[in-house]
C-alpha cells in the first residue's frame, strides 16, 4: 500500500496525543480529496498506535474547512481534518481539529533560481503565498530572495492562501512587482490572478512539477469566459440565488444581492444545498430561470459550472451587473 | 410557467395553516427530485397567500424521508418535505412536517379491467401497496377488487412502500397469490419483489403509463446480477463499510457487520458519507479493498453502483456472505 507519509509530513505524535488528551473513543479522518485513498495508510498507523479506538474516514467532499457535514461529524468524539487551515470566517462544531499535511519535497534550486532570474526583471518587491501543504517551503523561499536582494513585502506569519482567501494580498498590492504562489495545480494561483485583476504578474511555483510558471495568461482566458458570462446574464430578468450549507451558507451576501435585485425589479428565487453540481442545477432549472448566482463557494461557476447553458455567476460578478460596474472584476466576494 | 398543481393535488390551505399556527418567517420547501422544477409555481402560490414570509428550495436530493441535511434546515422556522411519508426509523427535526403530493390522474378502468383479469387466473387473494403519491388509489382499487370477489389481504390503513421498507408485506406474504404495487417507475416494484425474493407475482399498476404490468421477469433479472456481485464478493479478504447519515446512518448494522468481518478474519475500513455515488466511491477505493458494503441505502449498490468494477454490496447481501446463507437471498436490512 502507498502511504501517505511518503509523500506529506504530518505530526502522527501530536495526533496520538490529541487523540489521548480528548479521550476520544470514535474518530473521523477527513483528508483533502486527492488524499483520500491514503488516509487508510494513517489510520492503519493510528490503529497501531492507539488500540481500542475506532477511526472512520469521512467520504464528503473535503475541498477546505468551509464545508464540513455537521450530521456526521456529531456521531464522533473528535475530527481530525488533515490539510487545511481554518476557514476565516466560519468555526465549525467545537470537535474537529486542522492538522497540518505538509508536502515532503521542496522546490529545486533549479525553480528558484528561475524564479529569481525572473522577477529580477520586473522588480524588487514580491509578495509570497502558498496553499497549507506549501507554507513551510515559504519562509525558506523568503530568505532565499531577500539574499538576492528581492523584498518580500507580505506578512510571513500568515502566507497561506485559500481558493477564494487571499491573505493579507490586497493591502501589500500596491507596493509589489509580482505574486509568487506555492501551489500545485492553478486552482489557488488563478484564484490571486482574479483576484488582483489580473494587474501584476502572478508567478506559480510548483512542488509537484518542480516548475516556475507565470499564470497571467491562463488567468487572462479565465477572465474573458467570466465577461462572456456577465455579458450573457446583463439584462437577466428571473434569477435564481444558491446558497451553501457550513461555512458556504453566507446570509449577509444572500440579502445584499436581494436588496440590489429588488431595486432592479428582477424576480428572484433563493435555493439551498451543500453540494453543487450541474445535475443539481438542472434539477430545479426552469426556462423561466435567466440566470444563476451560486453564493456558496465562489469557485463554483468559473470552475465547475462554466459550461453550462445559462450563465451561472458568482456573487462579485452578479454584483458587477447589478451595480452597473463592469469595469473592475470583482472576485470572489 | 408549468405548475405543479396541474399534475399533483396537495393541501394549500393545510400548508398556509400551518406556516400561520408556527409563525413561521421563514421556510425551507423541500421536493422530490423529479418535481423539484415545479417547486417554484408552488412557492409562487404561497407568496400570493402569505406576504412577508421567505420561502427557499433545498436543491439538495430528496429521495425520500431518511436525508435530510439538518445544517440547512436548522437555519428555517418550518421545513415543508412534500410527497413522502415520515421514514419509519428515523426522526427528522422537529420543524420538518410532511405534507401528500397526490398524483391527480387516477388509473384507468381498463388498467383496473386488466389487472382483475390476470389476477383471477392467479388466485384470489391480493395485497396492494403504493407509493405516497398513490396511496389515494389504494382503497379505490381495493373496493373494486372486493366488489369482483378478490380479497384484498394487507391492512389498508398503512399501504404505502418505500424503496427499503414495504409496510406488513412479509405478514400477509403466506396468505396472497399476488402483490399489487401502484407506482411510478420501477424502483418500488422490483423493492418488493427483491424483498419476496420473487417467489408471488408482483403487479405493477402505473397511473403515468396507464399500464399494468408483471414485473417478476424484470426482478429476476436484478436477481442475477445481485447474485453475480455476491459470488465475486465470496472470497473479499479487504473491505470497506460506507456508512451514511442522518436516516441513512445506521449504526446497528455496521455493528453487526464489523463482527462477522471479525469472525471471518476479513480486515475492514469504515467511511462515512451523506450522498454516496461512483465518484465518492472511486476517491476512497484501494487496489487492497476487495469489496464495499453501503449500509446507508440499500438501494444504491443495486440501482447505482451496479457497474462498479467491485461488489458493492447492500447489507442483506454481505450478510448472505459472511454468514454463509446464500441460499435465501436478503433484502434489505
Amino acid at each position: 500500500m502507498t502511504r501517505l507519509s511518503e509523500f506529506y509530513y504530518y505530526d502522527i505524535a501530536l495526533i496520538t496525543k490529541l487523540i489521548r488528551s480528548k479521550k476520544a473513543g470514535n474518530i473521523l479522518l477527513q483528508v483533502p480529496e486527492g488524499l483520500k485513498a491514503l488516509a487508510c495508510s494513517l489510520l492503519d498507523e493510528l490503529k497501531d498506535r492507539l488500540k481500542d479506538v475506532e477511526i472512520h474516514i469521512d467520504l464528503s467532499p473535503s475541498y477546505g474547512s468551509c464545508l464540513i457535514d455537521t450530521d456526521v461529524t456529531s456521531s464522533y468524539d473528535l475530527v481530525i481534518n488533515l490539510g487545511h487551515e481554518k476557514y476565516p470566517y466560519w468555526s465549525p462544531p467545537d470537535n474537529v481539529y486542522f492538522i497540518d499535511l505538509l508536502y515532503r519535497k521542496p522546490l529545486s534550486t533549479e525553480v528558484i533560481n528561475n524564479t529569481i532570474s525572473k522577477i529580477t526583471e520586473l522588480g524588487k518587491n514580491v509578495a509570497v503565498y502558498s496553499t497549507a501543504q506549501h507554507k513551510h517551503e515559504v519562509p525558506k523561499l523568503a530568505k532565499i530572495l531577500s539574499s538576492k536582494g528581492i523584498n518580500v513585502i507580505n506578512d510571513l506569519s500568515s502566507p497561506v492562501i485559500f481558493g477564494c482567501w487571499f491573505s493579507d494580498l490586497d493591502n501589500v498590492l500596491g507596493n509589489i512587482d509580482a505574486v509568487l504562489v506555492i501551489s500545485g495545480g492553478y486552482f489557488h494561483s488563478v484564484g490571486v490572478g482574479l483576484r488582483i485583476r489580473n494587474s501584476k504578474p502572478v508567478f506559480k511555483l510548483d512542488p509537484y512539477e518542480q516548475k516556475a510558471e507565470l499564470i497571467n495568461d491562463k488567468v487572462y482566458r479565465f477572465l474573458k469566459i467570466r465577461y462572456s458570462k456577465i455579458m450573457n446574464a446583463f439584462d437577466a430578468k428571473n434569477w435564481l440565488i444558491v446558497a451553501g450549507a457550513c461555512g458556504q451558507y453566507r446570509p449577509n451576501i444572500v440579502r445584499k444581492l436581494e436588496k440590489l435585485l429588488k431595486k432592479n425589479n428582477a424576480s428572484y428565487y433563493i435555493s439551498r444545498v451543500a453540494i453543487l453540481n450541474e445535475h443539481t442545477l438542472r434539477n430545479i432549472d426552469t426556462e423561466t430561470i435567466d440566470a444563476i448566482i451560486v453564493t456558496s463557494c465562489p469557485r463554483l461557476p468559473i470552475e465547475d459550472l462554466s459550461r453550462y447553458h445559462k450563465p451561472v455567476l458568482t456573487p462579485g460578478e452578479a454584483l458587477m451587473i447589478l451595480s452597473n460596474r463592469i469595469h473592475d472584476y470583482i472576485f470572489p466576494w
